[in-house]
């Protein structure tokens, strides 16, 4: 099995196979790639505007190269529609995957995201996957992605703003609310236990959507060509590198 | 990895172990289990009523025998809530798992399943769930649990319904809705791919929730403890068998 | 008439007809039985488990026996779906019967109960009931069920927390959200008024179902065949004295 | 007790006391009021408009005539809001009142009204209500109310359609949905037991409506004064029959 | 182009043509018209049904008089389904018009009205407009709408309620929620940039109204005659002026 | 006042200043532009992803060159969002803004639009716009947009499906799903009140937007700077036509 990551930023060292292979499966040979052309990282709707097509084109390129699945490694889904359109593979996106699975697993949930300008972003992800009334809450930490490893802030704030979610809000689970958060969920979950909350599931999105693309690539299960029917072929100007592969 | 799939039934044939080894990864031990007291299958409320106690004993007695998790093989996810407050390890059943599966992957999916007289059971769960707006219809195939499998029947009845609920409904996805239609999925893709419609995923539920709780359990994820709490130690009457293993 | 009160607990003190008595019109004949088997109390799905058979059981005695209507003395309506399935009289809930009450009186409504733990069953009735943008808030008076009579606490509690819930809550109605709080609807509504709510109406479940119950069989209306089918027969293991009464 | 339905037409032969004596309990006493001013049927928001002054007088008459609670006989509920606010006796109007007891007793229902033309304001009501997500469908008979007792028209439309709505729409229960349609019931829930769908509850809607009014009466419940708050003192011009009775 | 605006109280110096002239087109010539009958101004059900006959005869004269269209001066939209049956041009109210405009600029807004009495009324209204999921709270200033403009309370409460909503409610827009607040948009706009939160839309219903009735009147669009159907001919006691203008 | 129309597309022919000069106010100078780089007409989420980019610059551009308000001429409203976060000026989308007017007018609506492939688009539009409720069907007429104008079929495509969304579905208003259908407007709402339609609102989006849009340009309402914040500065590699003119 190949699983194959589209970072859709341009920064380099945020997604690293590494970060991905230990928790993948033996069999799962996990590949990260990132964009040529886009944003250093992805805040706002114009962002994922410039990181869209050279997503599509990473997920094209991968299927080609033998993906079986694309997970899209940001938190705003972004292109998570197109791709799936241009290919035939499953593609999954964190915040839907990791949305469900705290259905599944919660009366609601809050999310613990960057900053209050991507809140937005957010609402309009849970209208359009209708899970309005499974969100408890959404709390920012106030800190850009691109800051998020650069100095100790982001423990501290994590931690405070999950713990009012929980006892402030009433949350019954935490969805972190950036991928760049990566890596977070089990020092979180300890962290709420030690102050009487123990047994509120922490989801790491896009460890999360990883797992669950490896269960369902098993399962032969790929997003439905009705939602997502291929595109009618037409010219289309510039985008040249995309065009190149999704035309062959 | 040992997962234990509880068989809510009386009814020896239905579920065994070679049923979902085919379907599990190698390092997945399976074990399954039916009930000593309750129903020979569960079409109503009240089979489900006479299923629930030994249920959750089952769900308890597996986590004793080491079970990393529980799946409970009926579309009606009996018992879901109970089990999961009486138990620690992952709990998660068919309907839930699936219909949220569906809605990762489709704009809206179709159920079909046995008869008339469960309808009202689907909308009530899916109204439990908020998946409400992602139903796009619900269509019985009029075949008893118990003669699922005993003529021909079920696959005439199941491709056809299945293709009226592509055709006339507009489904983008399929649901089988009855874990007794276990292994269906990939023949009724294929019939629905010959007239027109390939792309359509058919989601089988009891196998689907197998590989879903795979990766939940390697991600560590169990139900939140705040929606299903520990319940308060008091007198019951009768259930010996159950509460010796529960209060132990 | 006859109405027959099914107390789903095995505690004997709690309900008794000379509760219901007082608030029944002449010509209604009120027979209250607790159950043989199960929990002494109920505030978990799990408690519901195991008290559902022999709820059914007490249900279709009462049925047996002449009785116009079943009334479930529990606000989880425990056993409701089950019970109208294998009878033909009315059979009703307080959660249901008081919520869809409060809905008629009130642009909203806030609950109060006994403990934290039953708010996920509250949420979840509240979904299946359709009823999510009526309810205004769900307060714990932090009681257990069998501690709510036994020393003043109740009554602080209960006004505190009504309190609340209609001054920064906002709620429009209060519905009491345990059976087991009966009786106190009159002096929580004067406690209200004493703080400048007057014309607050606080819903007593159990006693408002008792008297919508009456309307009803008046009315000849029992709940639909078509929602509670009949449960085909097949063999069920165990529950021989809940078999012997619904095969007969 | 004395209970007053409030006829909001000028016609005098629609509504009288002994179509609903025979329903009403011995200790009810029902009187009949109409309007002095207003529309001969209601069948638009126009017919609603010219009504309400009156049917707000009529409410406030009854009060004062020592009236315990005052149903409005009309399916558009009109006056419903307006008659609270200047009242403390319990008002009820069959449109909620019938629609939240189906919601009771079905998993949807269906309405078989007068014609299409009230449809909106069947919806706009519906939507008020929070109960959408009940209605299986509306279907109109195509009757104008003044003329639903003049032939034999009316049987034959509300069978078909009653029919039509339980077997093409799905419906789990009826509720007819003009109150001209009074004393219909049985004779609909026997027409559809002959057609194979025995047990499926036919709401009357004003009789049914009637009945939840002396069960609330006895249990003293009234409409919440925060919902419909005293209107503040003002001049108003013209009115002087109602604001005469209003102002006393 | 010629727009009618009728401000369904009797107090004359509320609404004057001067008030909307500065903001009509050049090409728009408005008229004001005020009720001969009715409440001195509308907070609550009782006002606006006292006022409801002599908006609709005041909506068919302006038609009759050549308005092309007409804008109800009321934030509780009171004739507006009546009006749009009985004539055949525009007919426009502030609430729905201006909480749609308020969802097409931003994800979610508050409302700052009057008094608590009117929320009520409010919440109605949202929900028969299918916002709810759009407003993010409502907030009342507590001054009755004939004292809005007696001294300067407005001013302060306004400004102090809407920094509220925008900094405690999270709102992302703010609708003025009476049209008795008029002219004030501009410089709550400016208050909320000075408090650092500029780019806040603040939205003044009836000059907003107004502004999108020129729009659709240069469209041709008007409400649908299937929505507001015209009401069947029939007898109607009193209402002697208004049933003058309807039958001509 | 000048608006700014921006055809995503770069087919030169479909959308000229001519084309909407007629609608437009006579202070309104109506400036229109296509795209440098993007497909010839936008049929699916990928074809979207390629317009955005130059969506984007070229609202930045026109606001750069005094533009009032952009226009989006497409019915995805592609880049609405983008749009609105780096510019100052009001940005309106044809689908938002039709859809909207449209629930102003009638109870719900049917949208006629291309082909079954644009299906999800809508369903996901009406689910971020809150509108599910309103739509009641959405029917293709299966001419790609490319073709609307080559041949005679679009007027009876249109002309049929529009019907039948009236007789068959029920819709009260019709809005063009489409803005390549510009013009089609008053032909249909004829060919429908021949059919015995009358008073059905037809809603050309494009049309409509540009009114609304001068609407809310002489009040001075903008997207809230909430929903839409500024983006963060940061790096973007590629799109330097796009970044020399967000960056000046």
């Amino acid at each position: 099995m190949k699983i194959h990551v589209v970072a859709p930023i341009t920064t380099p060292e945020l997604s690293r196979a590494e970060h991905f292979t230990p928790h993948a499966r033996e069999d799962n040979e996990v590949v990260v790639s990132i964009l040529d052309d886009g944003p250093a990282s992805i805040e706002s709707q114009f962002d994922e505007a410039v990181a869209l097509p050279d997503i599509v084109r990473r997920a094209v390129e991968a299927e080609s190269a033998g993906a079986d699945a694309v997970v899209i490694d940001c938190m705003g889904d972004p292109g998570l529609g197109a791709s799936r359109e241009v290919t035939s593979m499953l593609v999954l996106g964190p915040a839907q995957t990791s949305m469900h699975v705290a259905s599944m697993l919660a009366l609601n949930f809050s999310i613990v995201t960057t900053g209050e300008s991507v809140l937005p972003m957010f609402h309009d992800l849970i209208r359009r996957y209708g899970l309005t009334d499974r969100v408890c809450s959404i709390r920012p930490v106030e800190i850009p992605v691109l800051e998020l490893h650069v100095d100790g802030r982001l423990q501290d704030a994590l931690f405070s703003e999950a713990l009012k979610a929980v006892e402030q809000d009433g949350a019954h689970a935490i969805v972190l609310g950036c991928t760049g958060m990566r890596g977070w969920a089990e020092l979180l979950t300890e962290h709420l236990a030690q102050h009487g909350h123990g047994g509120i599931p922490v989801i790491d999105p896009v460890i999360t959507t990883l797992k669950i693309a490896e269960a369902l690539v098993d399962l032969g299960l790929t997003p439905s060509s009705r939602t997502y029917p291929t595109p009618p072929v037409k010219t289309v100007r510039g985008y040249d590198a995309l065009m190149d592969v999704v035309t062959r």
